[in-house]
């Protein structure tokens, strides 16, 4: 009987905490597990000894109900990788993991916190450590993770993509007067997100008009003949952009910020939707206006998908089972069954397949004059929004947790 | 019996509708009433002649009720304005609505649209036309109007700043080092909103941290002072500002872009929060991000208030009830009679002590340091948020209304 460690890496999303609920549900009906902790700031915390203990905090009235639709890694997460080689970082962590008596860690994150995953649990099983079981759990609201069919996180951003556009549409076309009204959504490699801004108009609603994912080199000036064909048939546009839009020669749009290179390297990347509404200011001078979604797009936890934090949770509760099977380096996953009904099923992979690896928006799913999405994109992301989150409400605004 | 004429002028807002449809409910139910138009795009649809008639509408299965939650001028909406002595247009507008057999005119607006109910009306009077009566019914997510307690639009979008301020304080405490989040909120010369996202820390949740509002002057170096001061105890610090913020001199901290002066003659601010994120960077050097809420403010048809849509909506019935009884020249207000329980009573005001006047949050409202706001604020803010509407679903998004 040994105790377990959960821990939460990478960029929130409003599903993260979907999935520690799935760990903690699934570990504290177990009799392998005597203590749950959750690791403070990933594998920081697991560094520094930092353990939150969720046993105590169940017993102090702590609510999984609650803490499942709060958006934000409750944990705290962090950007720091293990560097190739760096076997000292990965001693020192089984050592801090030894002292605790852990003999399961759950890791929840991205491509690059797969990578820690990776690097661990290898280290492990080239060193005859056989009483460590890591196990990692996917999630991203960029849905760009390999060996999935789609990542926990993204469907609640994508209905919040979707939602909003619907009504920056309704915002933008109020004035009889021809607009440009330019959205920018996060994805610095990976469209998907941009791509879900196409649901906004299903069911016969408005919507997106033009949509640049960030798979396709962009030109300015097709963009511009775009939106002046447009013009000729409606008065207010909406267009969804790719913060990751690059030109023809690969470089991107937005203006780098060499201040805001992140703990992994890459440069952070804002202002693609400031350019081209310069750009449309300058070549058309029409009323132009650009809304970056920020932040929000992550973390509006009063917006979820139920789909989404359905499956987020079940993956937790995977990812602990797997655990507890001594699964050493797998990932837990899904696939897709079907779309009528809507079904997938859920099983291990390895997640040396998943680390450090890019999934992007097949070609084929841009129409070709790559303005837009085809139908069959729109099938892909359609079960994924579905559903909503019964959030608790107190005096309008809704209770969320806080664990330290 | 005559025909009435329902427009819609000035920003939309997430409960302007509500108000239309209390119009629309009220009118089909009168016996002084033959048909239900809606001009096209405020005033200027009433120029041109350009009327959408509800009654038909509604006899092809028109739902007053998704009408209800869509968020933004579903009539369209314009920033024109009847200049002083500018009798032309008047007896323009007039001989349009006399082609229509007009008698009742409704107009939803802000200040800016109060002076055109004011200046029409006035010349009714003057002119001795008394087959036309002018009434305005307020709205604006800004909460600037004089002769209300607080004006419709601004509940819903309260909750929306509230809501989201919760969330990004969430977002921006994931990682284990000093980070600042500035919360870039509307309102050119009044704060109300940015003061409503005191709300995001009640109920014992964590929120914003510092709050500064456009009615105080606002001090660069005091506003580092108070985050440095701040970061002496707490790792991530959430700020909301309003986007109208002046220095001490009472210029706009906001670069000031002069395409973008509205139709009103206002200069269209955006940016206090980059000028601010770029100071931050500058002195503290922290990591610094910067978030506009921009439109999503007024259009989050999504997050409305249940309180706020009601209000609106029985504002449109009292609109329409005092236009029937030929009040013209007057604006359907409320009034609050108390908080425990909260409770608001409707009467009747002239719209010319509302036309062109702004209400500022008053300063004894605002901490003697400037930097936050006080219970009482708190107080007033509160009731407003209540509740939630619900919005009818298919396939995760709204099924929200186009009129045209």
């Amino acid at each position: 009987m040994g105790n377990l460690v959960v821990a939460q890496s990478g960029g929130p999303t409003a599903a993260i905490n979907a999935t520690l609920v799935g760990v903690i549900s699934y570990a504290k009906e177990s009799k392998q597990i005597k203590t749950i902790y959750g690791a403070k700031y990933g594998i920081e915390g697991m560094l520094a000894g930092e353990f939150f203990n969720f046993n105590a905090w169940l017993e102090q009235g702590g609510s999984l109900e609650q803490l499942l639709y709060t958006p934000s890694s409750a944990l705290g997460s962090c950007r720091k990788k293990l560097e190739d080689g760096d076997e000292d970082t990965i001693q020192e962590l089984i050592q801090q993991l030894k002292k605790k008596n852990i003999e399961y860690v759950l890791y929840i994150g991205g491509n690059d916190s797969m990578d820690t995953v990776a690097k661990l649990s290898k280290y492990c099983k080239e060193n005859g450590i056989f009483d460590l079981t890591v196990v990692g759990i996917p999630k991203t609201i960029d849905n760009d993770l390999v060996g999935i069919d789609h990542c926990p996180g993204f469907g609640s951003a994508a209905r919040y993509v979707a939602t909003t556009c619907m009504e920056l549409k309704k915002d933008s076309r109020v004035y009889n007067l021809p607009s440009v009204t330019i959205v920018e959504v996060m994805g610095r490699n990976a469209g998907w997100l941009t791509a879900a801004s196409a649901l906004s108009r299903e069911n016969g609603q408005e919507g997106v008009d033009l949509i640049y994912v960030c798979e396709r080199p962009f030109s300015k000036e097709q963009f511009i003949d775009d939106i002046l064909e447009l013009q000729k048939k409606q008065c207010s546009i909406l267009i969804a952009v790719s913060e990751g839009l690059q030109g023809q020669d690969g470089t991107y749009l937005a203006e780098q910020e060499q201040e805001d290179v992140d703990d992994f390297g890459h440069p952070k990347l804002s202002g693609v939707g400031s350019v081209l509404e310069q750009y449309v200011r300058e070549k058309i001078g029409c009323k132009v206006r650009s809304v970056e979604l920020n932040v929000m797009q992550r973390c509006s936890g009063h917006i979820t998908s139920k789909v989404d934090l359905v499956e987020a949770k079940t993956l937790g509760e995977k990812g602990c089972q797997y655990a507890l099977e001594k699964k050493n380096g797998a990932m837990a996953t899904l696939r897709r069954l079907g779309n009528a009904p809507y079904q997938v099923e859920y099983y291990a992979t390895d997640v040396e397949q998943v680390a450090n690896r890019e999934k992007k928006i097949p070609l084929v799913w841009i129409v070709k004059e790559g303005n837009n999405v085809t139908r069959e994109m729109v099938d892909y992301l359609k079960p994924l929004i579905q559903g909503e989150w019964k959030v608790r409400l107190k005096d309008g605004v809704p209770e969320y947790v806080t664990l330290f």
